[in-house]
């Protein structure tokens, strides 16, 4: 169970959007004076609560974010504007705070109107049942394809004061880098500003959300807040460099990557949790790019998951991310034990131990392509048949 | 059948490299004063056999083509390097003609010695199988994973003189564009210098092999080559903007784009054809990249192979495209059927009609991007359970 996080309560509530007999919406409130930075879906066809937290976070302050799943509400044209702000204004006068300190996330299908008013209908009830120790509730509440709630907490200190971080997200389909997962809400009670927030959240996020993939699809709904409530009494942080700040950013650092991690482990028919370490990149961001081209490929993935040792593919993935790489110095590891050295197979090469390896839920996978220092890690898991089963009747 | 190709002998025969009991190597001999051009791989990590032919091309002439199937000689070190030599030895010793004349092309499993000698044992019953008609055996001794041979043939006339191209291709996995597939090759009678012959192929290969995918996956062995015997009787051509080559241009596109899309509808587990028109992009460029973001996400193409309308994942793989796209003015039909405008779908859509379209083997799309005139057309197929399980036992 999650520990309180001073100046947050969460509430859920069932709202019949699309599913039925679970929660589906949930409330998260923030004490005044709550600062926040986000990263949000690159994507050129975002929704409209993407949208919405895109502009909001210009101003830096939170006081409550509403959640639902089951419903994106992307590629709901002007309805679909329309229905975040009937929300928004709906939660502003119930707290009296600006509308910007509103925001909205929606997560599920994409292209159908949103009913906004099952979910304004019940802000009510939300706001008598807000608690300090709801997170695991809120974590279920906000899944879609997703087979467990994932959650998070970190403790750290700041300048001698210990403070918390919490974090829940949610995604197991429509997982590829450059943005945030679907979506993650991670909240602390230190007292950051917002500017610095994101300075923090930015790193952070390259090493952790950044460096997944499930099915290399990016979605539309993406985002991922970080939220401060300030109440925690330590002294002013004044820049991200402040070496008071060193604990902290390790466990927003190690709690992001647990998050990310854990939406890999989720990701749709994932039967094994993969986990790539390429060496010997030009640089570290082409060390992130072949490391996602072997992540992401269909071939690779699917070898994987059968526990097929069939490295030709990694090479196969090295060659077409379009990254130097000298054929003829590649090396490759599996599970630790060498495969190929010097761009072939070594000699002798005994299949057994590695196939043990692969047998497990875990496994290994070490590059070096031969270049220079450039290093990277990426996460992702195996393309199966449950995959195409979840994805084939997602609607049906 | 396909008609002879003048200057054009084929052979099989059955070399045990991989596979038991059916050809896996082929002889293609061509008359002495042949010209060549081809397309290969832009991966990083090349076969030895890929690495060959790039470096004979800039000859541009050629006497005779081994392929083989069941082992791709690729990432196979100094030893696959030599392999092919060797083979390419043996060849030029048998016609006495120069080494770069010989044309060698390897496709199968990555990483594992090719057992060359098998293949140049049999090229002395090979050169005596010789035979003008056998294109059918042909394309069957090459394939892998391929469900049918890919065969296509075309005439047409250059200056009044009829001419004939015929044309052998193979693959199923590892199909993506920026390169041909993984083989092909192609033969005309036409007396066309190997400099034309190149101008020739790039552009027909861009809107053909270019425009194809199956799962994203680049080949370490893609290959197209294009030979012209010269055994044709017409006027020389002495430039591709030459009139008299119109008729040809057009036959070689056709049967280009033919070859590419038996590739597609062989595509490893597919049960779809899916033809992906973009249109109102910034570019033909940025068309042809939407349209390939179409093709190559995993959870559109689970979903049309499932027969599920679900469109939402098409503007999904719109917005992570990258390219400018409206969203406010994006348009879909599936099966000539508008579904969405204005970037919200259309009023009283009933989804019945799509449903019935998609129930069939073709399934078309056409995505407006409401931003310029840029078209596109991407040819590809469903990622089904068949996939998976092709290729979690590929090599077991």
């Amino acid at each position: 169970m999650l520990p309180p996080v001073a100046g947050v309560r969460l509430a859920t509530a069932a709202c019949d959007i699309r599913y039925r007999g679970r929660t589906d919406a949930c409330l998260i409130e923030v004490a005044p004076g709550s600062s926040v930075a986000g990263v949000l879906t690159k994507s050129k066809t975002a929704g409209a609560p993407v949208e919405w937290c895109r502009a909001a976070l210009s101003w830096g302050s939170a006081r409550a974010f509403v959640i639902n799943a089951g419903n994106a509400n992307a590629f709901t044209g002007g309805a679909g504007k329309a229905s975040v702000e009937r929300t928004v204004d709906a939660v502003a006068a119930l707290y009296d705070c600006p509308r910007h300190d509103v925001y909205i996330a929606s997560t599920g299908v994409i292209g159908e109107p949103l009913p906004d008013e099952k979910v304004t209908a019940a802000l009510g009830g939300l706001m008598d049942d807000l608690a300090p120790d709801a997170w695991e509730q809120a974590a279920r509440a906000i899944m879609t394809t997703d087979t467990f709630p994932k959650l998070a907490t970190r403790s750290a200190t700041i300048d001698g004061c210990p403070v918390t971080i919490n974090g829940i997200a949610k995604g197991s389909g429509m997982i590829a880098p450059d943005m945030a997962t679907m979506l993650a809400f991670v909240f602390t009670d230190a007292a950051i500003p917002a500017e610095l927030l994101e300075k923090l959240l930015r790193p952070a996020v390259d090493q952790s959300f950044n460096a997944i993939t499930v099915d290399g699809d990016t979605s539309t709904s993406d985002t991922l807040l970080l939220c401060a409530t300030g109440q925690a009494d330590h002294a002013a942080i004044l820049s991200q460099r402040d070496p008071a700040l060193r604990s902290f950013k390790a466990a927003l650092g190690d709690l992001l990557r647990d998050l990310a991690q854990q939406v890999v482990r989720d990701g749709e028919g994932a039967q094994k949790f993969i986990t790539i370490r390429v060496s010997g990149a030009a640089s570290k961001q082409a060390a992130r790019r072949i490391g996602l081209a072997i992540g992401n490929s269909p071939l690779v993935k699917t070898a994987l998951g059968a526990g097929d040792a069939n490295w030709g593919r990694i090479v196969m993935a090295v060659g077409k991310s379009g990254e130097r790489a000298e054929r003829d110095l590649l090396a490759i590891r599996i599970g630790g034990i060498e495969i190929a050295r010097r761009g072939a197979v070594v000699p002798g090469y005994d299949e057994a131990p590695v196939a043990r390896h692969m047998k497990g839920r875990e496994i290994d996978v070490e590059v070096d392509v031969g270049v220079k220092n450039g290093r990277a890690t990426v996460w992702t898991c195996d393309l199966s048949h449950g995959y195409v089963s979840i994805n084939a009747d997602y609607r049906s």
